[in-house]
């Protein structure tokens, strides 16, 4: 770990993320990597899906579920787990949870997804509804806290951005001449891991996250030097209705090259583009980066861009798109 | 290839698929293969899925339109293509069409899905409707053959079986250990090119295939010795509603272990399973398969089962169970 003197939080390394890939590697899926023709051609570049859609759980939350509780596990630390989490996270750590004899309790806020909520109640996680605001949630889970739960929090803590990480490392495995690497941004737990373990392994590779304009705060704290945590937060992609974390934010301006922000109209063209070439439903949250390179077409014209697609979880029956 | 003095046909050779192999290797995607622990706590048995839900086109079907299209280009046969399908071939044959430069006209029964419509027409292809019965389709694709159209069978084809055998060629490569190697029968060319593969490449490999009860002539065939063509056609498998070709027939009777059929209440469970532990939505014939282990827990107890999964072309507005 190397200390960051201006906060005294400990900055994850990429060696903390290879020991969180030992540490999952007999829980976690390895995810594919998917391309097509017809679709690079419509985007004007060469893109490369890698679809944590189809991780365990149905998104990459997973991954840092598993290396919260093994670490937990590792330092004897005994109990049942708890945190708030709008559904993907709830669901991974509920399985994460089950998987070392552990029970968890989720805080959901009451506008989550059905989907989503009936995925956390499968790996036998237990709900607490909310309602849904960044502090009625982090109110929930204080209350969990103080019943004797051990906090896993979604995004905010280096074990969860070790384990996102392991996406990125995987991917490079796979696919490791990317010029660009892309990922959604909420809390930022994905793209701080991302973007620790791609410059380590790939030379060169800019890593760009994508955030709703409905959820744009951390374009805007970018912008502004400083974490803005009373944006109003309102678009389609429920898993990005978070601000992102204060540890998230200082590794994004130190390893993060940019990020952009695109329409919730924008990310439905984008979800319906994908179902069309890959007949994978993807969650509104993935569609952002999918949706930021149809709206950028000359930034990465022929160059080679690898997409963390980060999650499935959406109702089949209730898609904000035609999908015939 | 190995002449077959019963009829004259040739039974294509383990040789011609991986022929087929490299002539489709630069328009194919080579798909992932996915399994899962509690998918496989639930089975009893270890479970891995060939997902041609994410081949181009959402079906293995592309497999063998390709080979077939350029078979032709190879033998300097020019001209727009034709075809029947209930919807998979079709959209196969016009993007395979398309990417040699040509047209496909493809005849569909009234009732084929609307995903699969718009499939077609997507990749340029041009439907002809026609009532839903294999006479009718044989009848519209007769008459565009009178027109000038290059038939394109859609499996009962030496070229289209190879094709679809390079699923099995391309899983015994990605995981090799298989004691079972199961997939859907409907006209037979998807089981045909798995079982002249499977037997070529895994030593001791059982192939079976699963049909829908409502339409088991396959089976009832393998029972009586010849091919029964008068089965009355009623399942949900719409992928599965055709009599399983002559050729197709013969390599079933010589290389193929056993077929065995499910309910389509049985199938629609399984939907739902693939669904709630991989976040794929795959069509009713595809679950099949899944389906027959389900049903037979105690014959399949421990072993490693390969399954391909054929194709995920389903209305995902209207799916024939809750998906949340």
């Amino acid at each position: 770990m190397h200390m960051d003197h201006a906060t005294a939080v400990q900055i994850p390394t990429f060696e903390d993320i290879r020991s969180a890939q030992r540490r999952i590697a007999g829980a976690i899926r390895t995810t594919p990597v998917l391309t097509d023709p017809d679709f690079n051609r419509l985007l004007g570049c060469n893109v490369w899906l890698k679809c944590e859609n189809l991780q365990r759980t149905g998104a990459f939350k997973f991954r840092g579920a598993s290396n919260a509780v093994a670490c937990l596990e590792e330092a004897g630390v005994e109990g049942d787990v708890a945190t708030h989490s709008s559904g993907n996270h709830g669901a991974a750590l509920a399985l994460a949870a089950a998987n070392h004899g552990r029970r968890a309790r989720v805080v959901m806020p009451e506008n989550s997804s059905r989907t989503k909520i009936e995925a956390v109640r499968r790996h036998g996680g237990e709900i607490v509804f909310c309602a849904p605001t960044q502090a009625d949630r982090e109110k929930g889970l204080a209350e969990l806290v103080a019943g004797g739960c051990i906090p896993v929090p979604p995004y905010d803590h280096p074990d969860i951005i070790c384990g996102q990480g392991t996406a990125a490392l995987e991917f490079a495995r796979q696919c490791g001449d990317l010029d660009v690497l892309m990922t959604p941004v909420g809390g930022g737990g994905l793209i701080s891991g991302t973007a620790i373990a791609a410059h380590a392994l790939i030379e060169g590779v800019s890593v760009v996250g994508v955030e709703p304009e409905g959820a744009g705060e951390a374009t805007l704290s970018l912008q502004l030097g400083q974490r803005v945590t009373n944006f109003r937060i309102d678009t389609i992609a429920d898993g990005l209705r978070a601000i992102i974390g204060t540890l998230n934010f200082q590794i994004v301006q130190r390893y993060v090259d940019d990020i952009v922000t695109v329409s919730d109209g924008a990310i439905v063209e984008a979800m319906a583009l994908v179902w069309q070439h890959f007949r994978m439903l993807i969650e509104p949250s993935s569609a952002t980066v999918v949706a930021a390179l149809l709206a950028n077409p000359g930034r990465i014209a022929g160059r080679c861009v690898g997409v963390i697609v980060s999650g499935g979880n959406v109702d089949p029956g209730n898609l904000p798109f035609d999908a015939a």
